[in-house]
């Protein structure tokens, strides 16, 4: 079996936080030494396999280079980047459709989101709730997704990306970098 | 014919824009009379037509009834009541699904939720830019609807409906009603 093959079998079974490499290169029989070499670990393996066209780590790491309060727009100017190339795009719309009709689906992409992207981002940012903040942030983005990709809502596709991250910085600063302390004393 | 399958027909061949009553009178053979006499305008047809349990005209006043520095708040509130409901989530799935499958559908909501729905809030609101404000405001919804609904993601499906609606409410209020100026000057 080929290591991407192993992969996909592992992650769409036991979902991304139960999957190991170590299991992964034991379904392919090979040393895990071996898928560790050619792989920078779990995330990046599961980007491969999953035909994400980038590694999250990579990912992570241009987000959270920079100012804090600027966040927010390095987030969307990022996403934005990969999803607008032809490839980026393909693969989005291909993994929405997956993850709304197939429940394996769902939950791989629900644990990557929360483990690898806005969970690692809301984590780095030292505030309360950090995983309804990655969660709050990962819906402003896969909605987005929804309008520009997949629905094809007309002034969201024709909108510059740069006119959209203008738009929903502020959002994602809010949810992963701000005070909610007073939107959340609700009466 | 029955009316609603002349309906239904009709607005997936021809999109929501392009339909009328008359029309869908005639394909179920009837007087337009009669479907005016049954149904309060097109809106009404088709979210009965497609299930959609709500009159979209009783949503936007709601919405509409109240002070405008509420009205990200009263948007999110109405939409989260009708989803949590057994049938308005299981309805509200079932449309999700089918946009991303098929570009009847797809092409059905998108001109809904522009027309009828989010571009009627956005309108109201007398702001530049009314279209991709509610596209914005349509992005976040729908993206929340994702999580909490059909990707499953815990922190959002955990969260009460206030505080969902805590957390979204000044992000429907900025791209509702709020200068986007400032935001839109991007470098």
């Amino acid at each position: 079996m080929e290591i991407l093959n192993a992969a996909r079998n592992e992650f769409s079974g036991k979902g991304y936080d139960a999957s190991s490499l170590r299991a992964i290169a034991r379904l392919d029989e090979v040393d895990p030494e071996i898928v560790h070499h050619y792989f920078d670990g779990k995330a990046a393996l599961f980007a491969e396999a999953m035909s994400i066209p980038v590694n999250p780590l990579f990912l992570i790491d241009a987000v959270l280079a920079g100012p804090r309060e600027r966040v927010g727009e390095r987030l969307a100017a990022t996403f934005f980047d990969i999803w607008d190339s032809a490839q980026g795009r393909e693969r989005l719309v291909a993994l929405i459709r997956s993850a709304v009709s197939h429940e394996d689906a769902a939950r791989m992409l629900r644990e990557f989101l929360a483990r690898e992207v806005f969970g690692k981002v809301a984590l780095s940012m030292e505030v309360p709730q950090p995983h309804l903040r990655a969660g709050m942030a990962a819906s402003q983005m896969i909605g987005l997704a929804m309008m520009r990709y997949v629905i094809g809502f007309e002034p969201v596709v024709q909108a510059s990306a740069e006119e959209i991250v203008a738009l929903v910085a502020p959002t994602l600063q809010r949810y992963l970098a701000d005070d909610l302390v007073g939107d959340l004393t609700v009466g």
